[in-house]
Order: structure tokens, then C-alpha cells, then sequence
């Protein structure tokens, strides 16, 4: 995608002009890679008005000439320390000038190095989220990948509700999920794979335990794949067994609180309303108190990214994001139940990328 | 282990004499860990000499009550920001005082936040490896802990090299392997399973690809746990079908390498004479050129710890260390081959942990 990621970088360079900094460091992995497409483990980007340069180890010589190749970025491999080379690389650049780095992911024994290397002519300056701020927005080729991320996760979803039955330890299963991602040609899952059964269900983030699943309870699978470096994130929540009528009412509250707000995901939404879409529902059915976090967040190549999507967030939605809708309620003591699927906006109205059945399935 | 907690803690405050600081704030995980039991998502941990105090938030309130009780922590639950939290409980402690806190992990934007909070008067110095110098001789919960890691690798190494055959994918085999360290009870890898064949046997950190085995190729298998918190790492190479008389001269070399260094593995060797025990027989057989990293490294809660078995480390092993041995030759084109354990340092001697055959297998 050679187009995509020079666009990407003139995008930043505008950011940047803006900030009127005439350098910018990049060390946070995702934000080299949306600028790079660099997968190495060891690298740091340098972005000027005039050249990009990329730092990296002998041991990547090969793979970064493959990688970034076309993109106009220059490369260079060093046995030094990345930092102290990137910095040494500005000594003799212009007069006094400003440089952003990453406040947010340099540490402070990082700055110093790179700081110290670049000389006393460099004013730096921290910066937060402005590589995330271009990453929102998804473009075509990072549709297509999400996509492709999204129907693997449900697939695997698919396959994990039908070994759903008394007897089976939460850790099995995940670890068949787990399992099944890596078979369906997944890098890897996007978090640790959840699987809460009974009143462990109660947890947002119950890990799987050794505990087994037994009739009459309910067990939240919660499951990501990353493809291709992009990652999926989708819940459904199953009971084993015939569920009783009040399981049911709270399920039906859920659904339809989660079919709510994926309605009123549209490009120019306030992300607030989305979430209070979901919770209107939950109100309705006196169950608000019981829904505990916010309804979704931004998901792209890393599993929480902008947007929030919670109760306070007067930013609007824009076409080409993609977030999780996942609205649900926990009642300690008994279980808990939520619906989790990923949608991407776009102008008028969105398109949910995952697609498991979201029915109560009663196992 | 509430002894043992108390007992690093002391030590801890110990080297903040030394260093004649009053506080020393603690952000990263295995570090916080090691110091309060505590292995939530969210933490910060603030050591004076008269109190050390746990900074979570309110999904954590029952675990940290149940983790951390008994070791003389207090525990401060909160929804604001740990580290204004942390910092602002500093504003009314003593005069102008000197803080420590860890360089290579806090974020500039992290010290500036803590910083804030805490006011002028105290005088915020960044440390190195504090935590980590009194992790790298392990206790005896720690070492039972590592004993079974190194097991439940080995094992899972033994199941992985009765699998190899040609025709199955690297993919597939790195898959089954991390399948069965989680049936077998790990939380999982501690770091992405390496399997590598052929001519990828040659790249020494090789990530498993779609790639399948063939007859007559060595392959690379790189696995290790987290069991209980603690990491195994270990790595077998194994040939598909019989071996050539190259191949299996160059296999010997680097089992002698192996058994060299393991036995040069004592308390009070210098780091350096391991790696050269290793280096002295590769280079009696023409392939020192061909062994392009070094030795070993610690290994604990972390995969790679102090110290470092390389050429210029002049550190002296410490009884009650766990170090990686793991030589290896690579041959561009050809292929490659490590052979890797798990081993205790004790004085006058070593304890290998990892326990699976070392002679080449031709499967």
C-alpha cells in the first residue's frame, strides 16, 4: 500500500506544520507501522517536512527493504541505539528548531537519550495521540483488512458456541478458541480470550478459570483475532441449557439495547448519543444501574483506540472509523450478559462487520 | 508468600538508603508484582521507609484485598488517575524530599502527571534496574514456581517433537504447541512460539509461517511457558528423516557447546567465561563465525532478565539465579541450530530445570 502510506505521512506533515514542528519522532509500534509499514520489532521513525527516515537493526536489513520499499522513506541500519542514532541524525539539521516525540509512549530515560544525541538546538516537545488522530479513519485497504479480521472472529465464534456444554472447563475452551485462530490463520488472538461462565459472567473481564461450565448458567465468550495486523473484538453470551424467563427478559434487554445503538451509529453522531442510545434501552427495562462500562470504543490496530464511545464523549463519529458496540448488564452473584459486535461508520448509517448469530442460544 | 514479600521490600529499602531517597514509586508489572502480590490490570506502588502503599481502582478492590493482605500494604482504591493519586499523597509527606522512580518505564507524560501532583518539594530522580537487580536471585517460592515451568515446557517440547513430520506447517505445529501449554495449565507462551525450517532454521528469531516441513531439513522449535507468573524458555532442533554426516557434526558441536557452558555455570563465574565455554568448542570445530549471539540470559517473570552471558559481561552469577543456555550455529541457506535449557545457578554447581532429550532426533 505504498499510495496509502504516503498520504499518511503527508497527512502528519499538515499536523505538523500546524504544531510548526519542523521534526516529529515516532517510537509507539502501531504508529510506525501506519507510517511505515515496518513490522520489525526494533525501529523509530523520524518524519521531516523534507525526508522520513527509518531506523533499524542489522537484523532487519532485509525485511525493511522489502516493507517500505517505494514508500520514499529513507533507511537506516545501525548497531547503535536507535534513539541516539535518530537524534545524532538532527544534529546538523537547520538552526533552532522544534521536534515532537510521544509523551505518551517515550519514557523518560528515552527522550534523554535521543535528546542528549540531537544537541542543544532542538526544543522537544510532547505530543499526544496525533498519529492515533489520523488512524480514526480507516481507508480502503484497512477496510478491507478489518473486514477480513471481523469474519474471522466470527467464524471462530461460530465454532466455540457449538462446544459450548456442562462439563467443559472455562481454560479448555478458550484455549480451543484460541487454538482455532491460529488454524484459521490469525497471528494471534487481540486480547486474552474470555470465557466466564455462571457468576463468574458477573466480571466484565473474568478471566478463563478452571472452573467448568454447568446447566442453567449463562457463559460470556468474549474473542478477538489479529489478521494481517488488524485486529476484530466480538462478545455473544450463551446458556447452557433451558434459560429461565427472567435470563430471557434480560437478554431480550440487552439485544435490543445493542440493536439500538448500532442503529444510531452514523458519521456526524456524537459518540455520547450512541452510548445513550443503548442505555435509554437498559433504562426502559430497569436495568441501567446494572450496565457498568461504556457502549464500544475505536478498534483498528490496536483493540481500543478513538473513539470512546461513553457517556461524556461530545466527539462525532466519522465515516471510516470502525468501534465495538457492546452494551450489557451484570448482576452479581447470578451472571451477566453481553452482545459485542464491531461496525463501521459511514455516511447515513454503518455496516456491522461481524455476523455470529446474536439469538439466545440455549445449549 | 507473605514472608517473602516483606523480605524484598526490606531489601528494597535498603538500596533507598543507599541511595538516600525517601520514596521510590513503582510502575512496571512484574516489578509491582514481585513487590505486593498484587497482578491486577492497574497499579502503582509507593515504597517509604515507613510505609508502602498499593494505588488501584475499584475493579480491583476484592483481588487486591485478597492478594495483597498480610504483607503490610496499604491499599487505596481510587477513579482518578494512579498517578495523581500517588503523587498527590506525597504533598503533605516531609520537606524537600528526594523520589526514585523507574526511567526506562515511566512515560514523560506518566512523570510529569505524578510529578504535578506531588508539588515542588520533592526532587524526582530516575532509577535503573533497581527492582530488577533484586529479581535476579530467586527465592525458593520462586524457584519451586520455575521448576514446574521449566517442566510443563519441557513436556510440551516432548509433545511438539513427537508431531514433527513432513507436511505439517510450521503454523499448524506453533499452534498445537500453544494449544497444549494452556491444556496443560499455563497461562500461555511467554513469548510467540518459534518454529523454523529449512533454510528459516538459519534466522535466529524465525516466526512460524505457512511454510511446511520437508525431508531432509533441520527445524528450529523455541517455546517457553508462564506458569504462576514465572517464564521457561527452551529449544530444541530436530531433523526430518536421517541426518547428513555435515549435519550431524555440526548438530554435535553445538550439544558440546551446550554441555560446555552448562558446566561452566556456578555462583561467582563471571557471565563471560560461560558464553566463552561455549564459544571455545564451536570454535575448535570452524563455527564460532556461525554462532551470532550470545549465551544466555536471565529469565524469571520476565523472559529476558539479568544477567547477560554475552562476551563483555563482567557480572559474577549469583546462587539462586535461573539462566538460559542456548548456543546455537547458523548456516545461511542451509539451516540452523540451538539447542536451549533452563538452568539454576547454586554455588559450587547448577540444577538444569528444563528436561527434555538432547540428542539429535532424526523423525
Amino acid at each position: 500500500m505504498p499510495g496509502n502510506i504516503a498520504n499518511r505521512v503527508r497527512r502528519l506533515r499538515a499536523e505538523m506544520r500546524l504544531a510548526r514542528a519542523a521534526a516529529l519522532l515516532i517510537s509507539h509500534p502501531p504508529n510506525l507501522f501506519y507510517l511505515s509499514n515496518f513490522t520489525g520489532d526494533n525501529g523509530i521513525l523520524l518524519v521531516e517536512a523534507d525526508r522520513a527516515v527509518l531506523f533499524t537493526d542489522p537484523r532487519f536489513t532485509t525485511q525493511a527493504g522489502e516493507e517500505c520499499s517505494g514508500h520514499h522513506l529513507r533507511i537506516v541500519i545501525t548497531r547503535k541505539a536507535l534513539l541516539e542514532e535518530a537524534g545524532h541524525s538532527l544534529r546538523t539539521r537547520g538552526r533552532s528548531r522544534k521536534i515532537l516525540f510521544e509523551e505518551d509512549k517515550l519514557t523518560v530515560a528515552q527522550l534523554r537519550q535521543a535528546r542528549g544525541a540531537a544537541g542543544k538546538r532542538w526544543l522537544w516537545k510532547g505530543t499526544k495521540g496525533l498519529v492515533e488522530g489520523l488512524r480514526e479513519v480507516k481507508d480502503q485497504e484497512e477496510i478491507s483488512r478489518m473486514r477480513d479480521a471481523a469474519r474471522l472472529g466470527s467464524s471462530v465464534m461460530e465454532h466455540a458456541t457449538g462446544l459450548v456444554k456442562a462439563g467443559v472447563s472455562e481454560q479448555d475452551l478458550a484455549a480451543e478458541i484460541e487454538y482455532q485462530m491460529r488454524k484459521r490463520g490469525a497471528e494471534g488472538p487481540s486480547f486474552e480470550t474470555i470465557v466466564a461462565s455462571g457468576p463468574r459472567a458477573a466480571l466484565p473481564h473474568g478471566r478463563a478459570t478452571s472452573k467448568r461450565l454447568k446447566e442453567r448458567e449463562l457463559v460470556v465468550l468474549d474473542l478477538g483475532v489479529i489478521l494481517r495486523r488488524y485486529c476484530s473484538d466480538l462478545t455473544r453470551t450463551v446458556h447452557v441449557g433451558r434459560a429461565s424467563r427472567e435470563v430471557r427478559r434480560w437478554y431480550q434487554a440487552v439485544l435490543d439495547a445493542q440493536t439500538a445503538a448500532r442503529q444510531a451509529v452514523r458519521a456526524g453522531a456524537e459518540a455520547s448519543q450512541v452510548d445513550e442510545a443503548a442505555r435509554r434501552v437498559l433504562r426502559g427495562r430497569g436495568l441501567e444501574r446494572r450496565f457498568i462500562h461504556s457502549t464500544g470504543h475505536g478498534l483498528g490496530l490496536e483493540v481500543h483506540e478513538r473513539p470512546s464511545l461513553g457517556r461524556n464523549q461530545k466527539a462525532l463519529l466519522k465515516a471510516g472509523s470502525v468501534v465495538t458496540i457492546e452494551p450489557g448488564v451484570y448482576l452479581p452473584g447470578r451472571g451477566g450478559i453481553r452482545i459485542e459486535d464491531d461496525v463501521l461508520v459511514l455516511d447515513g448509517g454503518s455496516e456491522t462487520l461481524t455476523s455470529a448469530p446474536r439469538e439466545l442460544m440455549e445449549l
